[in-house]
């Protein structure tokens, strides 16, 4: 048995050292840590990377993080959630989120025209300007086959345009087309995107999407794989599209959760990574670990941690 | 100010009397007898309730609880996840859920062949007889445009068979059939019905469900509405789905969710209805309520004091 | 395995009814009818059962099912929070809690004079009667050896006093002194009740007491049983004192604790009941059960389906 | 309005650059960001800090934590579970705790003597050399009048000896005795320490502590500050014993508090801060933050960021 180290605060400490010196203590410190070292070993092991993300992350302020795994290559599918990808577009666009409070009156930013996300505010008038996005390139989205291939679409259209604003409002879509990660998003028409559809369509335009050739896709992928990793944030669709993956492929090798549900109710979102076991989701062998804690402080945490380990590394980029 | 009333146990006490003294007193107690209250409220004046139902409820337990709410006229527009449908379909096939344990050692559970919902087990073989039943009815189910229609074409298969059979295997989804509620499965794609409808698709059958249409038709039916009352049990897409559609029709009128979810870390399905209000999802003077507490025993007491206190109501049956 | 069973909602159906049928279910519907299991069990055995009592819950209404938990004999030793006690004079003083609300300004109810227990308001003017109590029967209670023998005291006060009186304004401390259950608060000065003998030792009033007494009380109560039950409401250090008082003499058989506290973060509080087999706090064999609820459902639940089981057991009344 | 910035991870990146960073997202991020914010604002202006330390932080690895930020001068008064206190006297006296795992068998942990704390061991027999620590220094300990002059003693006890021994098993009382921080434990008796006096005291040894005179002597310290501030780190007899005491001096004019709690089901560990206005533990201007996080996370980034922060900040040793 090793000892409980307790944690040394240094002088303009960094975070992976601060992150690897949890792995000593207790507690979802430790879990935090594990999560770390679990995805260093599946990335240098070129795991494929199977990351879910629901949970409201773009307006929580963390879109450069995801952005930038995808580009360190964490991420080589994305599975995500129509709100993630709404608000995504939104900030693309040029509208942002804001800094807000949760105890102020709802009734009076409804006045104001302001959406909360707890304590974060988005003017409702975003949806506006997105609707006009769609109706501009709704020729080119809908020519796809299937949600991926509409996401991929809309990742090139995001990705056009000068260098500059190309930086300054660079998305989750656009990074996944230029670096080639697929993203799926199994509930599409539970957000804002489907929405806009929907209202092109009352529009008499038409779109076909092929929303089971999506699951052939992601099968498809996990099939050709020999080893894979799951990375879930927040539960939801993304984690359990992912988990169904894997049982009726083959079972992840690797996997990490972040957050903030109970197991003892029963939902998807909240089961131990270790119940997929039962199921086939992830292999009795596998490395893993559950990490209770609200995905802004922990994914930051991570990736900053992970940073630092796989600087060296030679991404190979895919783009 | 209105005293707290401490609760007196009575002999062979009834729910509705329990529940109905939890209104004078404090936590989530109070929450429970008002979402009762809210309920009770809505149904006599005749809203349209939409019911959103995440979470393992099937396994759960809660099936004749949602089968007996759309009976009683709860229900008026179903929102539901995709696992929730498929385990309701495995049980009227014939196969059950059994009572399980959350200690129990996962890898023995996979050699057994039992997955493991926390404290529920299923047989996997489950899932082959599933496909085998989709096998036979995909001609029927693949004539439907959108989900919601596949989803009443698949009550209509469940609901067919001998009056013994149909007894003993009730399901969400031939009662929602049989009393004409539309179901609304935004994820389909996300459960085991959506891996049945690929595995048929890589039979070269084919399938073209629209799923943009079934937002067109959940907005027409809020539409013609003119009161409406949302009932969330467990978030996700469930909740969002509705959630956009009064956001993007009017208001609701009425709000209840059963959560153990937090509002904190930001996602929808801990959200508060209060957060709604901003939206433009609740309406500024609607009546409300959050319950945190498990599904499992917050429903059945809801619906238990529900029934009691509408004994009297003649039941406008929509068969 | 046994199947699960639906739920079946009867007319006028009895709590006992329905949390005998949260038996076949999952999750914590199921955990909750265990805990009932348990407890009739450890009642029908002649367990001494060893109730620990934390939260707010006599401004949250659940007084009177103590004060009956008492009477009908499933309470045999009580530790309790200052805090509950403090609550529970106040209102055998003449004081009572109100039916507030969790939205409200607090700056505001802090101007009007009321305290708030989240949706719960007591006036802040309690205070000043409570000390005019302890003054008047400071003689009395100073007297007292240790913790133990002031709360004694302290419930022969206040079960003194006309019947009608008696009737109204019944207190966990007049039951406890009535029924001969020994009351254990050891963290006093951590409550309103210690503020007050503070206040009396300012006007140089003396009081001695020993607080180690109590931990020998405990102990030698524990001692002489055979066979312990344990029975949590909100962790804290209720059920810490009755964990290492079974620590320290003989682990106990029977286990329920009711939490809506999470065991990952390490408290005692969350900490499941089984960790405490590692302890010897909890035998190897009991029987036990953690329940994932909040107490001012669970607890009215469980009391509810005992009565109706226990309804033909002769109390032996210990008056 | 400010917008929201998403957090760019930068090479090598530090724990305050990060944790600043926070303070431009959401959710929880952004509370603890707050945290910071409020901390170095108190001390800056030389408020008192009243320090509430509850859950297994000394288990858990956060004994050094606490130690230097006692050192630093973020902690002027503290209030701690006797539980934290027993673990660190357990290692100050040569005993670890060590790495465990939750999910290992607890009746071969008992056989094993090894007792599980969530994720840490500790080995059982550790209580035995406690014992002994006791009976030898016990004539000086039981000269104490109060359980803080108790713990002083106790302090100073652990602090002599050699360098190098005070080195390797610095510890919290050891560290409160040298810089004059005086520590309050309400529930004294609710932990091994209580435990071991009670053992004494079965031998016929005598001790006298007066556990009234805590109340007035942290009640005096209050008195005597213009400017309090409190600092909660998971809720407990802590959290309460200083909020009572604010509510009985004045209000604090700072707050943070790091829980998993709820606040629904009306317990004082889940309280939000924002409740304390209305009792007038809190001021109705001050400025406060609840951080809903696992402490063993939130406590190391606030202090590693309160450390850069302060770091030209001339520390007056109160030693």
């Amino acid at each position: 048995m090793k000892p409980v180290k307790h944690i040394k605060i240094k002088n303009e400490m960094k975070v992976n050292e601060l992150v690897s010196s949890f792995g000593s203590c207790g507690f979802n410190s430790r879990k935090l840590s594990e999560a770390v070292n679990i995805l260093e070993k599946a990335i240098k092991e070129k795991c494929k990377i199977f990351f879910g993300l629901a949970g409201a992350m773009v307006p929580g302020g963390m879109k450069q993080v995801v952005i930038d795994a995808i580009k360190q290559g964490y991420i080589d599918v994305l599975v995500i959630t129509g709100a993630n990808l709404t608000h995504d577009i939104i900030e693309a666009i040029g509208f942002k989120h804001y800094i807000g409070n949760e105890k102020v009156n709802d009734t009076m930013l409804h006045k104001k025209g302001l959406d909360r996300i707890y304590n974060v505010f988005m003017k409702s008038k975003s949806y506006l300007r997105l609707e006009n996005f769609f109706t501009k390139h709704f020729d080119v989205l809908s020519k796809a086959n299937n949600p991926r291939e509409f996401l991929w679409k809309l990742g090139q259209i995001l990705s056009k345009g000068g260098r500059k604003k190309a930086r300054g409002r660079e998305s989750i879509l656009s990074t996944c087309y230029k670096y080639n990660v697929p993203i799926f998003c199994p509930a599409l028409t539970d957000s804002g995107i489907g929405l806009m559809i929907w209202s092109q369509t009352i529009r008499k335009k038409k779109i076909n999407l092929d929303f089971f050739a999506d699951i052939a896709e992601i099968i498809e992928i996990a099939w050709q794989t020999k080893k894979t990793a799951v990375f879930y944030v927040g539960g939801g669709v993304p984690k359990n599209f992912i988990q169904q993956t894997m049982q009726f492929t083959r079972p992840a090798s690797y996997g990490i959760q972040i957050t903030t549900d109970r197991q003892e109710p029963g939902g998807s979102s909240g089961a131990s990574l270790k119940e997929g076991i039962s199921w086939g989701k992830l292999h009795e062998k596998a490395k893993f670990v559950d990490v209770y804690c609200d995905a802004t402080i922990a994914l930051p945490l991570i990736c900053a941690s992970l940073k630092d380990r796989l600087k060296n590394r030679k991404i190979k980029r895919k783009k």
